[in-house]
């Protein structure tokens, strides 16, 4: 079979850049068996060339120097692994204005600058590939835009920050609290020291408006998705959820609504026991995606770490090589701002279930009165739970689960709550996701 | 954007072809929005085309002659729906020799005589597409070829036919008998009057050489893989299995072992009732795939019916039109034959843990007599079960679970064990399946 060489040059040889590397150099031979695509990897830049990696690299391969590669004809495509939206940036628009594609990890700038490095990419007839961007190893952003090209995608639900889902799982499993299971990601390498990204939601706010991008074809801004993350979270919470049927989860959701329009959020997120999403444990990542032709489709993977990550890079650099990346990007529906910004919905406008816990006095007419505030907000319980004191001045956690209620009426009717004499604290809200199963009747 | 115009001819116009055809004529303009190509359904070819269908077919398009397809050298892709071995193997040879690309679901042609086809197929310079064989709408091929292709994958483990998966969730949910589930089965639409196929393990073995093909890159036939079917599933033994911490799914395996070879099985399957396959309920469908680097990736959806499938389909025909489905398979790499086939480990050389139930007289030294034979074979018991008697002659059942064996042995320890006096009946014996659970530590 007759292969075809593709020069290769890296920016970032960290954790990812070093299984990329490994990927190329060890497993060369199977790939051109498979693909017809010899990998070369001509160079790779980085600030730091001498601390030692887990694999070794050819002499002369790694340098300092960006104009080795920028400024080296002979290299076809550029993989961008500095991570971040600053010098990650310069390197792509250089790689891209060099005429050569560029494959990258990079959701931080994807989701910020998208747009820009879409335009310069398709001015230079250039592509960007950029499936280990979301879900790591899972191939999900070719499933979206190739295996499910048929589909008028309806919804999207992720867990796609493996870092948030360990620590809650951990809760959830250990019964730990929010700061144990917290320290116990960061000593198994799953959180970073500075772990704000991840339990913020940002990450997977990242991750969403690239999906959602892709799934809808509108250009979907940072701003447009409403972001909570877990640093609030309390066990009670997950184990009073747990007894009403709901495991918590840090969902990104793309889902579109009745009238068109499309709502995107992150946040906690209760979800039935019995559902797939929910049995999704530790720093895995889980992806359902609607279509209208296929119903739901989930893919379940290692979202993060060196060598899924890397997997899904080496696979885009061999559909870039293959010619198949510049089709698909050439044609990726995008559209326009000004169309698009209009189909978005506002969280404010977002009808959802909700589950709400208040301490409360264990006096008569607590409940009367809690029950009463909600009417009086159009909000109907579907569902109650009382548990034995265990607040500060014997107070009681009083779990209440409703129906579906607009934001501005909870939002409303918390604020009331909370200005109750009996109730102290605080009161706790997360809303309840009703995924579409897709189920057997 | 600029479109590219594709024409699309259909020989077989029953679900599938049905569903095929709505999404061309209804989903069009999405279709060329999302990917610039704009199919045109130019005619559909089938035998009765007076029965109405649930889709509007412009005049003209619907014909009985294959000619006018064939014979057409405005059309591009001919997409073959008509199923089985037969008269389809004859209308794809034919659309390759007339110079075009086959789309194609057609599992169990493509496992008898996908070989011939695939010649022909390079031999014409033409491609055959077939992501919709396996798994319906999920893109199980593409992620395999592609999504994976920086991988060595070590094994699949599949749930490929929704009819047995239906089947046994039924009789492990309700409590079922297999006729009781079979007939609830063809009741729902899931089974067909003759569901031989599906139940014997026909369906699942045909499915299993196409994807093992693409993963192991061997040439896989239909004879290599050792086939056992759900038939014979008693609820009681599903019962007993759920009892020790197991759930039944008839798994297609391919997996790689030590030495190099790889095991190819299609059997009813004990697996932790914690893992991910065993949650697959329904008609669903569900394959976990362990790659070197991406460790366990799980696709799930629904593996058959007229939209979902469709969607593969539809997609495989976008695929081809973009020529990316021409470059991947240009270089899918089968291994010859005599290279392939002495790398196919034997039934009888594999090792594996085994539940095992005799129906025994209930009276002093049983246990002790079946646990002599066992261990005269080098069988090692893990675990053990006895119920109150319920068989005939008040026997009690006795259910073992043992270390890992050797089939030989377990064949001889079965053989040695029926021939005892206190035992009625065959013993029943079930593979006990450790899917490698990629879990965090």
């Amino acid at each position: 079979m007759d292969e075809h060489r593709v020069n290769v040059g890296m920016v970032g040889f960290g954790t990812v850049g070093t299984g990329v590397a490994k990927l190329i150099l060890e497993k060369g031979d199977l790939i051109a068996a498979k693909t017809g695509i010899r990998l070369h990897l001509s160079c790779i830049v980085d600030t730091d060339i001498t601390r030692p990696r887990p694999v070794s690299i050819p002499h002369g391969v790694l340098t300092r120097d960006l104009n080795a590669l920028v400024k080296n004809p002979d290299i076809q495509i550029g993989v961008e692994l500095v991570g971040g939206t600053g010098a990650a940036r310069d390197v792509q628009r250089k790689l891209l204005e060099s005429g050569k594609d560029v494959v990258t990890a990079n959701k931080a700038l994807l989701a910020t600058h998208g747009s820009e490095l879409y335009d310069l990419a398709r001015a230079k007839g250039r592509c960007i590939a950029f499936e280990a961007s979301c879900g790591g190893g899972i191939p999900i952003i070719s499933s979206i835009r190739a295996g499910l090209a048929a589909n008028e995608i309806q919804a999207i639900f992720g867990i796609v920050n493996g870092t948030s889902n360990f620590i809650l799982s951990s809760m959830t499993a250990k019964g730990l609290s929010f700061p144990e299971a917290l320290a116990l990601a960061q000593k198994k390498g799953y959180a970073e020291a500075d772990p704000s990204l991840d339990i913020g939601g940002g990450d997977s706010a990242h991750k969403l408006a690239i999906l959602a991008s892709i799934a809808f074809g509108d250009e979907i801004l940072l701003e447009d998705i409403a972001v909570e993350g877990i640093q609030g979270i309390s066990h009670d919470d997950i184990r009073y959820g747990a007894e009403m049927g709901y495991s918590l989860k840090l969902l990104a959701i793309g889902q579109k609504s009745g009238a068109g329009k499309i709502s995107l959020r992150v946040h906690p997120s209760f979800i039935d026991k019995e559902s797939e999403l929910a049995r999704v444990d530790g720093p895995f990542n889980a992806i359902s995606v609607f279509g209208h032709a296929v119903g739901q489709v989930m893919f379940y993977g290692r979202g993060a770490g060196m060598m899924p990550t890397a997997s899904a890079v080496v696979a885009d650099i061999i559909d870039v090589a293959l010619g198949n990346s510049a089709q698909v990007f050439k044609h990726m529906l995008i559209r326009p701002r000004a169309e698009a910004s209009g189909r978005i919905e506002k969280i404010d406008d977002l009808v959802s279930r909700f589950y709400i816990r208040v301490m409360a006095k264990d006096e008569p007419g607590v409940f009367a009165a809690l029950s009463r505030i909600l009417a009086d907000h159009r909000i109907s319980i579907s569902g109650a739970l009382q548990h034995e004191g265990t607040g500060p001045d014997n107070s009681v956690p009083v779990v209440i689960v409703t129906h579906a209620t607009g934001e501005r009426n909870m939002a409303a009717a918390l604020k009331e709550l909370s200005t109750l004499s009996v109730v102290s604290g605080k009161p706790v809200h997360i809303r309840i996701v009703d995924i579409p199963e897709d189920r057997d009747g």
